[in-house]
């Protein structure tokens, strides 16, 4: 019998496979040349946490694998569009990524933009797949993207970062955890929730989940930038210590902040006590997001 | 009795007045900062023509008004994201946009990003809107939308100007005009044919005009660069030429490129003949395009 983890790992695995499949299919329908190039790179690699998430959740809710895969091939292009404008020289000014250029060092910033604006027109487009379902759950979906996503969501934390990084007076937990849970976590939650959103079911417990999850995600994103090296993680490390930039470990101190992801994923696993055996995935997912070295 | 000159003119601000007022009402439900600011900024002053085309297609189809606000609004917003994003530095550097200082300059390159990212976002968000119609035309809009103004329409002609920019071969007239039919005739054709698509109705009348009118649309914006002034077109103007970039004026000339402008009008309000007189703004829109001097 397989170990638990590796399970976790095979169907992650698998799930990487599956969508990378299908984005690469819809890609091969775009216009051939630098744009749509630059778009298939920019979806390559990660772990592809959040289509798994995708998967899992409608799994619990009846959901098909065939119904979930554009789902999760939409919140993985914008995922994508989002990492492509978030490394650009006028924000981040990454240069390194899933161990590669980052699009604009491959590419050109020109190309970075066009691609992640193109990535995020093709989320959308995927999500009225009627493979999905009936008209209002893809309607339903849409407009939980667009509102995960939008100037009350993803982008709205990812201005409260920059805000933060310019201003003189350096933000407390309380302002951290409130620019993460828009920045990472509202597109974690919108995929953690997408099967009970196709299914119209009750979410309260994988909305639970997923805000403690994402939180946890983050916390854990800045203890490996201050312990991991780049070649595991395949992305500048240090680099936010080396700014002076305000993150939960410099907050709350590396011991802390372990203390603190342990207790948000330990609140996570709870919240799914309601889905019983058939979340084990889920389970397992949450206690992988803060072992893992990338 | 007023003249047709000045129905058309009442009529485009009247649905100027709607779609701001619309737009600052959806704002208004967004966290207030820099952003939403950015946001707010990037949708006020212009034509609105897309807006307006819009409202005409759908009144053609006998889509009341309030349903088409929605649409017009998500038009706007689309299109103020691809102009914010398409003045940034990486892109055309443009720093005077209808008359006032673009994004980027008035608050920064990262905010200019976020806020058009955003705009996206929000213009896909609009169109899950109750008021619309049914769920299936809400659908049928929304993939429609998503399909023109991303890597296969206006994005994709967005990357092939810039392509030709870097290129040493100036394009020909053919590639110029492959190029506007997808960076402005997409999201122009679209915003022509809603009515029609959220009626479930045929379009073909309103395909061609929606694609003969972006195409004298643009001639006529290439012809301004070089006879208007920045105090009438509030942008500026001579850049094209200054920048050794092929339009359709540099490579037809002057006297053949209003021949073109006004060969491509002719059919555009020929194509309006089922329509008969229902069509009435749309035939003085038409010949709007190639009149106005901004």
């Amino acid at each position: 019998m397989l170990q638990q983890s590796d399970t976790l790992q095979a169907r992650m695995e698998e799930v990487k496979a599956q969508v990378e499949a299908a984005l690469d299919a819809a890609m091969s329908e775009l216009p051939e040349g630098e744009l749509t190039d630059a778009m298939r790179y920019a979806c390559l690699g990660g772990k592809k946490l959040r289509a798994f998430l995708v998967m899992e959740s409608a799994r619990l809710h009846g959901v098909t694998d065939a119904a979930a895969l554009p789902v999760a091939c939409a919140v993985e292009a914008l995922h994508a569009y989002s990492l492509v404008h978030d490394d650009l020289p006028a924000m981040d000014d990454d240069d390194l990524r899933r161990g590669l250029p980052t699009v604009h060092v491959q590419w050109s910033e020109a190309t970075a933009i066009l691609a992640g604006d193109a990535l995020q027109s093709l989320a959308f487009e995927m999500l009225t797949d009627e493979a999905i379902g009936d008209a209002g759950a893809r309607l339903r979906l849409i407009a939980a993207l667009a509102h995960a996503v939008g100037a009350a969501g993803m982008v709205y934390g990812q201005m409260l970062d920059i805000i933060a990084e310019e201003s003189e007076i350096a933000p407390d937990i309380a302002g951290i955890t409130r620019m993460q849970v828009a920045k990472t976590g509202a597109l974690i939650a919108f995929s953690a929730m997408s099967g009970a959103i196709i299914a119209g079911a009750e979410t309260e417990g994988l909305r639970i989940y997923a805000a403690k999850l994402g939180l946890a995600f983050q916390v854990h994103d800045d203890i490996l930038d201050v312990t991991g090296d780049e070649e595991t993680t395949g992305k500048r490390v240090g680099k936010d210590a080396g700014a002076g930039k305000a993150t939960f470990v410099s907050v709350l101190g590396l011991d802390a902040a372990r203390a603190r992801e342990k207790e948000l994923i330990d609140k996570a696993v709870a919240s799914l006590s309601p889905y019983g055996e058939e979340a084990g995935n889920l389970r397992d997912l949450a206690r992988f997001v803060i072992d893992r070295q990338s």
